[in-house]
Formats: structure tokens, C-alpha cells, sequence
């Protein structure tokens, strides 16, 4: 996005807005669009019958449909949970496993450095009693102790793939699959984890709705969670979850002349290719690679293209502060849990922010390449 | 909502799910109907230049025309946060309040019994060391801590129309203001308090979209707030935000035939009017009596019809119980702070439900005097 601020037109890579999708939703016109009298949805109630008595029925119906077409995950006999967003499941995720243990102090939230940066924030802002932030997974050495592990993957920042690292006999593992969409990385298989969070944020696009799901095995977590946004918010905007009904329908039955996972790809795809190529030929500055895997969506190997680039420069430099002497925003290495040389730019933005920083990259590497770290 | 439970018809007057309202909603038709495209609000962002970022520009427009129309709250120069509803608003609240106190251990948050069944659960189910329950607010002797003060005026469960009870140096104030419309007492002043808590839920019967405000004095708490709601959910849907929109400008527009608030009040008169028939000639079954007051709304002296009946039986009575075996059920005074005898009952539910629970009424007071209490 770009922001006015104090006369300079600022270049915002820090957020993880999805607004590249809306040339996508903008190109399929009115076909898609939602009505909502002034009489319908007026009740707390969507399901009464459902543990999950805030969910449409037929939201819940539609997550099912999307993940058996895209194939990532394993929805059979698994439990749905719809959220204002998949922060406030996290949240779910962490009180339905830390409450029913009645710790006589909190359990530790960790996750393996570089991790999500609001992770730390979201564990620790209300200095619960059932929960903390207990740092990097990999500095993890405790045997006799419950832990929670919250393992994004694929991983934000960086994309790489990712399983727990800690692995003891007390672990309870939270996985944050936002990302595990095929326009971002192959679908190697349909994941089938204890707890499974997913976002339309990150999926379609469509952030201002909050809409998140969490993919539950175990009953009894699944009641806690919904107990969790019971208190919370008396769960989620029907107007939001309409919205996400008619948007996860329309991807399903593919009823549009372009497939949307294809345009995302497509997208990402093109974005990652010209980023790697400003960057050709210098070390300066270094994102990852990724190998290509087969996807078993596109039924083709394919490219990862992650949501994020997780930007590497020499040692002793901080990366976030040369980019905003630039003016461009970008997210430091520290709030991962990584040194100041990392930083991290969102590649989900619009094609003329994109476009612009890419024309400044050139003079931030030479920049980058004459300053005497 | 009559519920079918184990072959049993179950009258549930247990939550305050407005859906009285529906009869209004369904009466103006198709003319106040939302459309939303799939390409519309995509980002978390709806106004990047304000505090409360996530906020359509008209919702605030519409929250402060509606408050000037009725009269019930000062918004000049004040700051509106939107929420998902204002339990998530209580929440953001007390965190913007104990927060920056970084307290050594948690503020007791109180309210005078019968306080709002939902306090005791929202103070403590985080098990914060921000904030804690602290129990009826008559109780409290300390005269050194800081404490949070919630302030239900009318109050659920009673419609009592109250002020703070503790008034200590170090005492913090939240009213939760979220009956203080025409349909359920006299408007008698615009108030003006620090933190002042609202909702589409019991102000329209919106409940299902989410949508609470809060309007605050001091720029810093505001600011606390919407770091809350950052944190809690990222904000709060845009959809919902939409529609709350075109009933809010709707209301305040007095575009129907019959204005809503003078629906709501004779629905409601009727149903204290029917209640308190059905109770005449016994004091069995007790339920509050308000002094007609001047409303400034309506320009007239106007009868209080609050949202709940706060039914009083005999002492040694389990209201609840004694509801329960008639298949209706009530919240029972435990939760409010209150003995067993005492009951709420919700005034808010359908025509229907509210003519059987009538016609059961007879026999129930009956069985009562009977019974050897």
C-alpha cells in the first residue's frame, strides 16, 4: 500500500494485506456478489443442533468441499470450527489445550526461530495463567513439562516446509497451515494433524471478513475451542461467513474462466521470477530457494512461491532500517526471533507497489554493497 | 426458541437472543438489503489513517448520527472503537485500563449483584494477571488497589438504572450501556462516562452480525483498545460493518412507515403489560416495578420494559429448577450473584414463545403455592 506520511510516499511491505487478489475479484464482476436483507442472520444461532452452534451449516459444508478439491487436508470425520480469523483460533487453540491441564503455571508456547512475529504478542499480551511465550522451539530443553509448539508450514516468514522440532513426550502441537494453498507451495498430500488452522486471508484473499477454520480431530479440544470464542466474541459475523459461502463456492465448482488457484500461482509465480532476477548476479541481499515438487493440485511439479520474502543481507547490517531510509516499510528480522540482517517483505500486495520497489532494489544493493559492514 | 430435546419442547428464555426484532425486519421487505461484491473489501485495512484502523469511515458516521437522533450519549469530540460485539468490548476495555498499570498482580474488575452473568466468566476465563474477577461489588473494602468498576445501566438482569457502587479514589469505570435505548427505558440524559459500551444486538437485534461500539473520552485508552482488538482478531468484519451501516443510517433516517423504536417499545409494553396481568393477585412470582419516567426521545412520560424479567420466587425456592421441570428454561440468580429464588427471564424472544410461556404461567404459580417453601 501505498501511504502518505509526513510528505514521503511510503512503500508498505511490512503487512501481509492480500490485495493482489483484488484484480482477480475484480475481473469476475457481479457474477459473485452477496444480498443480505435487513431480516436475515438477526439471531446469535446458525446451528443450534452443532457443538459449533455460531457456524452456518453450509460454511461448514463448503470448507469440506474446498479442501477435498484442493486436496491439502484431511476433513473426513474431523470437526470444523469456524473463527473471527485465524488469530482468534490460535488463541482457541492454545486456551482449549493450556485450560483443561489447570497449570500451576503457564505452559510454554514456543515455535522454531524464524517464526510468525505475532505468535510471541498473541501468547503473552494477556499474561495469562495457562499459557506463555516460551521463545524459539529449537532452545527448547525442558523434559517434564507440558509445552504447546505452534509449527507454521509452510513456515511465515521464510516458506520452508516445516514439521515440530522438539518432539517430546509432553507436546501438543498447533499446526498454522495458512499458507498450505497451492498458489504459495505444492500440495504434496492432504495433511491430517490434531489441530489445523486455516484462513480466507490468506487462501482467497478476502482479510477483512475475519474468517478463519480450524480442522479438529479430537471432540472434546474442538467443544473447548468453541467454548474459547463463545466468551471471546459470541462467535463469528454471519454476514462474513455469507460471504465466505458464496467466495469458497465459487472456487470449488471452479465457475469462473480462470481457476483461482491458477491466478495466484500465476501471479506469485511472475513476482518471485522478476524479484530473483533484480537480485541475479549479487549476494548482497538473499532470499531463499526452494526446489520444485509436484503438486498434486496441478498434477505438475511446480515452483514454491511463498506469500513472503524472508531477506537476507550481510551481518551487522539492519536491513529493516536501510529499507526505510528508503521508504519502504518491511518487517525486522528480530520480531522472528532472527538477527536485524533478515527482514521480511510481503510479495501479496499490489502490482504497482511491487513494480516500484522492484525499480529501487537495484539502488539498494549498490547501496547495500558500498556501506562498510 | 422452542428446541426439541430428548422428545421434550423446551420454551428456552435462558440467553437474550433478540429475535423479537425479526417481526420489523421482515415488515420493511427487501429495501434495506445489502450487496456486497466478491472484489470489496479485501483488506484488514478500512481506514488507514485512523486510530482504529479497521473502522468504516460511515460506521463511525452512523454510530454518532444514531447517538445525536436518540440522545442517549455524548459523541462530540469523543473516540468510537467498533468491536465484535461488546463482549469482546468489556474485554478490550479492562485490558486498555490494567495494562499500562503493569500490575503486580491482577486489578479486581467488580460489578454490584445482580451483575451480568457473562462479568464473572470474561474477567477470568484468560486466567490474566492484567485483571481478575473480583465478586460483588457491595463487597469491596480496599481502599489502597486499584479496581475496574463494570457499570450495567439498565441493568441485566433487573433494569435497575445505576451508578458505580464502590466510588474509591482508585477506582476505574466501565459502563456497559448496552440496554440504555427507548424500546427499554426512558432516555433521560445524553450520558457521558469515560468508557461507554454499545451493541447492534440489543439496540437493533442484530446479534448474529457481531457489531458493538465502544465511545471513550481518553485517546490513550481508545488506542489500548484497538491494540486489543488487533491482537484479539485483527479488527472486525467488514461485511458485518457494511450492514450494521444501512440499519443504523435506516433508524436514524426514520425511512420506514413505522419507526423502529416505537416498534420496539410497544412490543415490549405489551409484554411487560401481559407479564404483569398474568402476575396480578399473587406474590408468588414477584418481577421489578420502574416509575414512569420522561423520556426525551419520545417526548413523553414513558413506562421502563426492560429486556429481562428478574423473577423473584419464595426464599428455599429453586427458580431455575422449578422453571426447569416445566420445560422452560431460565438463567437462575446463582450466575448473577444472587440466591436461587431469583431468575432472569428473556423478554427479547418470539411473539409465539412468549404466549406459551403465559399460558404455562398459571399453573406454575400454583404448583409454587403449594409447594412447602
Amino acid at each position: 500500500m501505498l501511504t502518505n506520511l509526513n510528505q514521503q510516499s511510503i512503500l508498505d511491505f511490512d503487512k501481509g494485506d492480500p490485495t493482489m487478489y483484488e484484480a482477480y475479484w475484480k475481473s469476475i464482476g457481479e457474477d459473485f456478489k452477496i444480498t443480505i436483507s435487513a431480516s436475515e442472520a438477526l439471531s446469535y444461532f446458525a446451528n443450534p443442533k452443532s457443538f459449533c452452534w455460531f457456524m452456518l451449516p453450509k460454511l461448514e459444508q463448503e470448507i469440506r468441499n474446498l479442501h477435498n478439491v484442493v486436496g491439502n487436508a484431511v476433513v473426513e470425520g474431523r470437526h470444523i470450527v469456524v473463527g473471527n480469523g485465524s488469530s482468534q483460533l490460535i488463541q482457541a487453540a492454545l486456551y482449549a489445550l493450556a485450560e483443561p491441564l489447570d497449570p500451576s503455571s503457564p505452559i510454554s508456547v514456543m515455535s522454531a526461530a524464524p517464526f510468525y512475529s505475532c505468535y510471541p504478542q498473541i501468547a503473552h499480551y494477556m499474561r495469562s495463567g495457562l499459557f506463555k511465550w516460551g521463545g524459539d522451539a529449537h532452545a527448547y530443553d525442558r523434559d517434564d513439562q507440558p509445552y504447546i509448539e505452534m509449527v507454521n508450514c509452510p513456515n511465515n516468514p521464510d516458506g520452508e516446509l516445516r514439521g515440530p522440532v522438539v518432539n517430546k513426550a509432553n507436546g501438543m502441537l498447533v499446526h498454522d497451515l495458512a499458507y498450505y494453498w497451492p498458489q504459495y507451495t505444492a500440495i504434496t498430500k492432504p495433511v491430517d494433524h490434531n489441530i489445523m488452522l486455516f484462513t480466507m486471508s490468506k487462501c482467497t484473499g478476502h482479510a477483512g471478513s475475519r474468517i478463519g477454520w480450524a480442522i479438529v480431530k479430537d471432540s472434546h479440544v474442538a467443544k473447548q475451542m468453541v467454548k474459547f470464542l463463545e466468551i471471546s466474541t459470541i462467535g463469528v459475523s454471519k454476514e462474513a461467513q455469507l460471504r465466505a459461502i458464496s467466495i469458497l463456492e465459487m472456487i470449488s465448482t471452479n465457475s469462473c474462466s480462470t481457476n483461482f488457484f491458477e491466478f495466484g500461482q500465476f501471479v506469485m509465480a511472475g513476482r518471485w521470477k522478476t524479484l530473483r532476477e533484480a537480485l541475479e548476479g549479487t549476494d548482497i541481499l538473499q532470499v531463499p530457494n526452494f526446489p520444485p515438487r509436484h503438486c498434486n493440485f496441478k498434477r505438475n511439479y511446480i515452483e514454491c512461491n511463498p506469500a513472503y520474502a524472508w531477506m537476507k543481507a550481510q551481518e551487522g547490517i539492519n536491513l529493516e532500517e536501510v529499507m526505510k531510509e528508503e521508504n519502504i516499510r518491511v518487517r525486522g528480522g528480530g520480531t522472528f526471533g532472527c538477527p536485524s540482517n533478515y527482514a521480511r517483505l510481503s510479495i501479496l500486495g499490489r502490482d504497482n507497489d511491487f513494480d516500484q520497489f522492484l525499480k529501487k532494489l537495484p539502488s539498494i544493493v549498490k547501496r547495500l554493497a558500498h556501506s562498510k559492514f
